[in-house]
């Protein structure tokens, strides 16, 4: 017998050719069964939704029917029909059923409710449920919605390296990458290791980032993006970090501070919106189990105009605050570092809605932002979103050669390594500018999910490398 | 005064609203200079054209004109006009002219013509060449036509890990990664490396391939695919190797054998004509300086039909081929892996067109393969491409769970990290399949480059990680 295509449950769903014969494919959610007839809820991935499939237990063998239980795999092949449940438009009249795969009453996603910590211990089956399916599709959505953005926008995929032999940047500790036998590592006179023999011949880590090789693409390529891991070693145990994490970095030349601003917004904007356009059911999914704020926090994002708000007056706003009575945990005042405390009151309390934060002062940022006539400040632009803090970071970089090796000395950055990124500024420099946005972060924003891991399928952290 | 917006070469070039006022930005290529009128052409990477900038000396300042030579970067403002030249539509007759960086005549790039191998050791500057240009362009067009391909085809892209604990599949020799004091390393009572003070709380790696945790995936969300960097530790100086490389890794549930050569084939023709549809300008460039047989070859893939061979019979074609007097290195014989040049035979010689070889002996393939009925053949499928040889290697995986832990203790693989891949085959087993594919081996084959350093911005290979 010639075997019928399959239909995805997506499409199934969609169906109204009712009377077609179809067949499905998919793991068991729910069965459950009464001498009249069996309801079986099967699932696919490919949308939260499951399809019921309606059986006659008098048609099939008892046997076999016991073993269709929860997370079983199967193929279901039936008369398409109208349903009659609530809650769904179509169900399957089943004539023909094979099971591919059963499962034990040990499986892990047996039971519903389980806790996100359990989840984290079962990562390699938690992807089989309603909310990590829904976050793995928007997860999916929002990587689409970025390329199809800066392809849209004559921008280039642009891989940089991620390994690498230069840790100028200093935006974090790094991972070293050896392939030297540990148990022989060969000294030299003065006691150091001799990194001769490694493979890339000198001592090798993985990137904190790819923006100063973005830089290099952008002075070539006009406008690049890149989109790939990005490594930290810190051995920070929070809801917010990862070892591993996935960073989007545009870089673009002939780009000014106001621009760069109104790429930050339209871009994080069209992502939001991609989100609510093309992830209805499982952003309602989530809206109901996870956070009921989280539709409507999306919605306003794409509707309100963000802040502009150069540092300087930011502080005058927060220093209002703590004479009107604000308590604060920690200190503000012209040239602090911005704590969460102070990036929320500004978003959720002060403004209500995004900001983009600017100009700040130019010791707590890094070397390479450019310097305003002042001489105080720099054009960095950081996004503070509500909930999240700082979704994006970033600046317009400084151009000039000799004022970014000022500036360099001035930090007592070592530079051995980094002479090709100053040919940058040595050989047709240009104005340019971009910002990273940390993928994870964006993901957490749109699902309202609350730790990071919950976001990613196998999360990377300390003492933490299982899958 | 109000700046006039930029226009990017690519745009400008297309316009044919002579006598607007545009204003373009880049790099110079060259600038003729004559008593009546001087010549500069100008890119700015979005496009391999040059948009030509007609300028009356007499009416700018000579010592500024002086400074805009070969790779300096200019601002252009003017009028756009038909042009009179050969292969140019439009050019600009310049009013305002604007310096942002001058370029030194010690600029690296400054000849053409320069070898591959000079290329490379300024891999930071040879992006603003034109076959750099043109290949890291089609770069980006290849990645989005893979992002676009697999989401309309309702693929969930999946982000498997890059630091694994795991070393299974052995696909290769594989990097160390670590944040141990290498100065200070303790052992226990035998002498071995304590990790539990790594960061990982165990010894880590750079994974050689996110197939598995594809695997899983896949068994949840119906098809996703990987699209990342994958790492291998091998000393191979080859025009064909890189430490580190992109690979593409679609698995699908619920496909076949017949189902999964269709996959392939329909994937690669979209991506080799979504190159030929949007990268026109640079293709022919490439077809001009680089490989003039290029643009036919990717036309014959697009329009051919795929031969699909059983290893059996290749084997049969290889054997008779060398009893009619044609002279391999290698001997060939059922059961041997086939070398590059018995895979060249069949695709450049035989049959010339693309091959999908399956079936293949078991003991030359991965222990995931499934085992055909004969016991003896596993249903691989090598897509062998010509010039290139192998381009996308796949399989349907054995979704038997005793079938599978069968091979592995066969095999000796050390299983005792891999309980969750075994899990897949334990709860809801689900017959499935997938491919990898090498991203900078398309792009070889997409632009007929020959050194696959020359394909990606910052290779790393043995000795070298630098930029």
């Amino acid at each position: 017998m010639q075997e019928i295509k399959r239909t995805k449950v997506v499409d199934a769903l969609r169906r109204t050719d009712f009377g077609a014969e179809v067949n499905v494919r998919g793991w068991v959610r729910t069965h459950r069964s009464s001498k009249a007839v069996d309801f079986i809820a099967l699932n696919d991935g490919s949308t939260i939704k499951n399809i019921q499939i309606v059986v006659d237990p008098a048609k099939f063998d008892g046997d076999m029917l016991r073993q269709i239980t929860t997370g079983s795999c199967i193929s279901a092949t039936g008369e398409l029909v109208e349903s009659q449940g609530a809650g769904q438009t179509v169900e399957i009249q089943c004539h023909e059923l094979k099971i591919y795969g059963t499962c034990g009453s040990d499986y892990p996603m047996q039971k519903k409710g389980q806790s996100f910590e359990y989840m984290r211990q079962h990562a390699h089956l938690r992807l089989r449920t309603n909310t990590f399916g829904a976050v793995m599709r928007i997860r999916h959505n929002m990587a689409i919605a970025i390329h199809k953005y800066f392809h849209d926008h004559g921008f280039f995929y642009f891989h940089s390296p991620l390994i690498t032999a230069s840790d100028c940047e200093g935006a974090g500790q790094m991972f070293q990458v050896t392939t030297k036998n540990l148990y022989d590592l060969k000294k030299d006179a003065d006691g150091k290791i001799i990194y001769d023999d490694d493979f890339f011949g000198k001592q090798a880590s993985l990137t904190v980032s790819g923006q100063l090789e973005g830089e290099l693409g952008a002075t070539a390529l006009g406008a690049i993006y890149t989109f790939g891991p990005t490594f930290r070693a810190e051995n920070s145990n929070t809801p917010r970090h990862l070892a591993e994490f996935w960073m989007i970095e545009p870089e673009v030349s002939f780009i000014d501070l106001n621009g760069l601003m109104d790429l930050e917004e339209d871009f994080i904007k069209y992502c939001v919106q991609w989100a609510l356009d093309n992830c209805q059911d499982d952003l309602e999914f989530l809206n109901k189990m996870i956070d009921k704020t989280l539709i409507e926090r999306l919605k306003s994002v794409v509707d309100e105009s963000f802040v502009r708000l150069p540092y300087t007056e930011g502080i005058k706003i927060l220093e209002e605050a703590v004479a009107n009575g604000h308590k604060f945990e920690f200190p503000v005042s012209w040239g602090t570092d911005l704590a969460s405390e102070h990036e929320r009151y500004l978003v959720e309390e002060y403004f209500r809605k995004p900001v983009i934060m600017t100009d700040y002062p130019k010791e707590i940022k890094a070397f390479y932002m450019k310097i305003n006539d002042d001489g105080k400040t720099v054009q960095g632009t950081d996004v503070l979103f509500p909930q999240i803090g700082e979704i994006i970071g970033g600046s317009v970089r400084e151009e000039d050669y000799d004022k970014l090796m000022a500036e360099i000395s001035e930090r007592n950055i070592p530079m051995k390594d980094m002479w090709w990124y100053l040919d940058t500024r040595k050989y047709g420099s240009c104005p340019h500018g971009g910002f990273g946005l940390g993928f994870e972060r964006l993901i957490l924003f749109v699902t309202g999910m609350q730790n990071i891991r919950d976001v990613i399928p196998f999360p990377r952290t300390p003492k933490t490398a299982e899958f």
